[in-house]
């Protein structure tokens, strides 16, 4: 399979070189660390397996020298997302799929009305990994990740590139509803993403034990799931409970807009927050909490970037 | 009229100063500034104005030695509120007024219930003044002064405050409720105060400069007059509005609890936003926005003292 990964952060470098060792054929797209993958390759370190090396690296600077594709993986950060109306279309044949793992809401309808909503394909990645130099990514917890089709159940396609991707080590699992998985996965990303932030810069730990926050962290996932519950999508009060219980579990973690936030990155703020506000207009439910920790997040960050 | 003042910060300097310069009697307890001010006096700057030095200052370490008054201001921040136990009773004979010069909601009523509810005034203080060094104040608009009973209309004993204030050069003005003059101060503080922090630690009007910040301001507002509507308070919505455009027409004024974050001191998160919680849940009325701007502010002040 001919494959080509957009965005060479610590996401499309540690699943590109999984499957590029399994046997694919898999081009990157390297901005910033070009020249530096191009001479050391890409290295994958994962806690409990061997330290992998992809030598040498497929690696453009752009992708009209990369060609048509069979699936074209996305792993850009959203706020890059104007950036595919110029990648991607050098990529495309016939029955070339696009999947991507990008975080939050949108990004599915985004590449389908600029490429065909028949290609599209979305994945969540349950993964703990980091960059940590240029070309070196380490894994902390290999996790699994959820891949399912735009707005109709899992096709023979769908099956097969989940098959791909357990041939490449990665556990693979097959959504019924995209939908509802992305918006599962809003009920932890919205509140800890989020709060971590406007909160004052905290770890999960460190948030979970603030006067209050508990509460509010419950409040802001029982808005997610009044909008859900209006797109038609169930989300049980048990679930959410979880997700406050498995945050206790995993320590002083840094949710991935923390870190952005921290080294002045830009934070996926439209995906996250943004789109699901909208949607709640929308679909006219009212979600003060989200809305209110939206526009406090874009007044952070925008003051954050202008440091 | 022998008068006391305990807080030696920006408003209590500037107003005891201005009392004494008028012939009262007036004793200043002061702490960290004691020295400096015995020493050099007490000056106020004011635009307009000539600058007044009262040399020598009754300057004064504990209240024990300068024993009953007719009068004691308290203009210390409510986050020192405990102190009072210890610092007011000597200052008290049966006829003893206590007039706090103290923000948010919930100081008249500890004072109430420590000293009696009979003695207790407040005031509400619209001055812009900063405290430029130890024993130098500068006022940048004199403003006026609202003043009320606790609980009660206008007495003889407030149109004779009124009228020491006004020989004191202060415009003053009497409340006919005093708990609705502290509910309409608060349709500017809990929004711009708690914003300006929250969202990044900007002045209002980078804050309003900000997507959907007007409209988060003016949700909180409503809030605030349901909250007081509950408690038979009725604030209209031109009020409302004004509040934003006189905000328009400050510039880049930086709210007294940004400044206050800014330095790493204490802001007075209980008396500007956890009363008015509690009191929305002892009344019934559902304010998430200001609950969240509530946590938030305490997660944030505590992660800044803490730095």
């Amino acid at each position: 399979m001919k494959i080509v990964i957009i965005g060479s952060g610590a996401i499309g470098s540690y699943y590109g070189a999984r499957l590029a060792q399994s046997g694919q054929e898999v081009h990157f797209l390297i901005r910033s660390d070009l020249e530096t993958v191009q001479k050391n390759g890409l290295r994958i370190e994962e806690e409990g397996k061997e330290t992998f090396l992809l030598k040498p690296v497929k690696a453009h600077a752009s992708t009209s020298e990369i060609g048509p594709c069979d699936l074209v993986i996305i792993a850009l950060k959203t706020t890059a997302n104007p950036a595919l109306l110029d990648l991607v279309p050098p990529l495309l044949k016939e029955d070339t799929m696009l999947l991507t793992l990008q975080n939050g809401l949108g990004n599915e309808d985004f590449l389908a009305k600029q490429f065909g909503a028949d290609r599209i394909l979305g994945g969540l990645c349950f993964i703990c990994a980091n960059r940590l130099a240029p070309g070196v990514v380490k894994s902390f917890f290999p996790g699994y990740m959820v891949i399912g089709e735009l707005g109709k159940s899992p096709q023979n396609r769908t099956l097969e590139l989940a098959e791909v991707w357990m041939n490449a080590g990665v556990d693979c699992r097959l959504a019924d509803s995209l939908q509802e998985a992305r918006w599962r996965k809003l009920c932890w990303n919205i509140p800890f993403n989020g709060l971590s932030i406007a909160a004052g810069g905290i770890d999960t730990e460190s948030l979970l034990a603030k006067e209050g926050m508990p509460e509010l962290i419950m409040d802001l996932m029982r808005e997610i799931q009044s909008i859900a519950e209006a797109a038609g999508i169930e989300i049980e009060d048990s679930f959410l409970q979880k997700q406050i219980d498995i945050t206790y579990a995993m320590g002083p973690y840094q949710p991935s807009s923390l870190i952005d936030f921290r080294l002045g990155k830009e934070v996926e703020v439209e995906s996250i927050w943004g789109e699901p506000v909208r949607e709640s207009k929308k679909l006219g439910i009212s979600a003060p909490r989200i809305e209110m920790l939206y526009h406090l997040l874009l007044a952070q960050t925008a003051a954050s970037v202008a440091k």
